[in-house]
């Protein structure tokens, strides 16, 4: 008998496919694994904007956690949108009880990457305590890093004091992926990973013209445990995924779908 | 530039990724659409069985389909799993507000296989009097096609009396796919199909030895959506989504997944 590589997204939902689990789904299959989702919100949200959050009650995340590790089992799991301290320590809970030695991938969900918060002191605070230390690797954004970080981060140069600080935080060889931004000194999309033993590499990128850059971080962060989840290093996982999703920008960018900022084509190495 | 060709799930979810909008997503990508998901109900479930439901409201149900239909459209829709009349109602009404001329595959989740009830007699009859008659083809498994069509089907002489009398409770020229089941003079796992104009075509099956048939019925009511949403007609799309279930029954057949019916393999046709 074949095993599938099994990946389990902790997220929210985005009803229009384009982020949270949705995108989890996608990407995870696209990059060859088997996908599950535990839905912590439902956001009935599109390319234009969010409409509403239905939360989704701590202790049912965990039963769903549950239901996928006890039965099924992962070798990557993704945690993604965590909208309350509640939540964030439900989540803990689960992988100290369930998930010891499976790999695990941070998108620390605190700022937008246009600046605006999008949880609450409180929760941030949670996330770096609780979740921060447990994770293999962590993938903030720019204005994520430098909440994580505690440094405004105004330049490329920057970056390795911000990584190193956000690894000394996390205390446990946490890696850190800085997801590359609108830093003043660096004209394209590169990425900084420092890696557990403090190793550090830039990954370039080059800027693709699109307006359709919806659940991008989400993307990201899934496609780096589905490669984690295929006995991936954590730099050749990121590696990989970064081809994933930049693949899957460019390709996203020759549709027409909604009236804002639509989704990548996840299977864009499928169809056309 | 391009489309996507479109297709919404309303359904319930399955965090172990093998039956709800969880197949839904994983079939309309592998079938080549773009999908989107609006969760009516996330299930706590896994090979073994269910272990915990949370019902979603059923306005934040309507909130998913509009900020879904507002901005993105859909070429297709597919409905499952809606556990209370107040759901039943609100997809109802979504649909004749947002969705006129838009194909609806309608899965009339009401009895397991194995004849368990899965929701109450109100919503039974709800989901016969306000969504049977709106659905382009509604795909029973055989002890829904009893409960439809009000008739016990022992023989699959008497598969072409169900698909009438399920026709004309609709009245609106509802096609009436009847998955095969376990008919005593049916060795194999045929279809029968009905169509609007009363045409009628038997889809002839192969029965898969496997433990792994976890949300096939939702696996072959959004690949048939995902067909009629790239243009074809109904009895091309039912032919054309046999033949995906059936090779991907065929692949999932090959995996050791979860202790129990574990799911099929969705991208057969991408990975192994």
């Amino acid at each position: 008998m074949k095993t599938y590589k099994r990946v389990l997204s902790i997220a929210g939902s985005d009803c229009s496919g384009g982020a949270g689990i949705d995108a989890d789904l996608k990407t995870i299959s696209a990059c060859g694994g088997y996908a599950m989702a535990a839905v912590t919100a439902l956001v009935a949200e599109n390319t234009v904007g969010v409409q509403a959050i239905h939360e989704v009650p701590a202790d049912f995340v965990r039963e769903q956690i549950a239901s996928c590790l006890d039965d099924i089992g992962a070798d990557a799991i993704k945690i993604g949108m965590l909208g309350s301290p509640d939540l964030i320590k439900a989540v803990a809970a689960s992988l100290d009880e369930k998930a010891r030695g499976i790999p695990v991938v941070l998108d620390p969900v605190m700022v937008a990457q246009s600046g605006d918060r999008l949880v609450d002191d409180a929760s941030a605070a949670t996330l770096e305590t609780l979740l921060l230390p447990r994770a293999t690797i962590v993938t903030p954004n720019l204005p994520e890093a430098e909440a994580l970080g505690g440094m405004p981060i105004r330049t490329g140069g920057e970056l390795p004091r911000a990584a190193e600080a956000i690894a000394a935080k996390a205390g446990t060889g946490t890696a850190v992926l800085i997801k590359g931004g609108h830093l003043e000194d660096e004209p394209e999309s590169d990425d900084f990973l420092r890696l557990g033993n403090g190793e550090t590499l830039r990954l370039a990128g080059k800027r693709i013209a699109t307006k359709n850059n919806h659940g991008t971080g989400c993307t990201l962060s899934s496609a780096i445990a589905t490669f984690l989840a295929h006995g991936c290093g954590v730099a050749d996982a990121v590696a990989k995924a970064k081809a994933y999703i930049t693949e899957a920008i460019r390709a996203g960018a020759a549709y027409e779908i909604g009236h804002g900022h639509g989704p990548v084509h996840h299977f864009h190495a499928f169809w056309a």
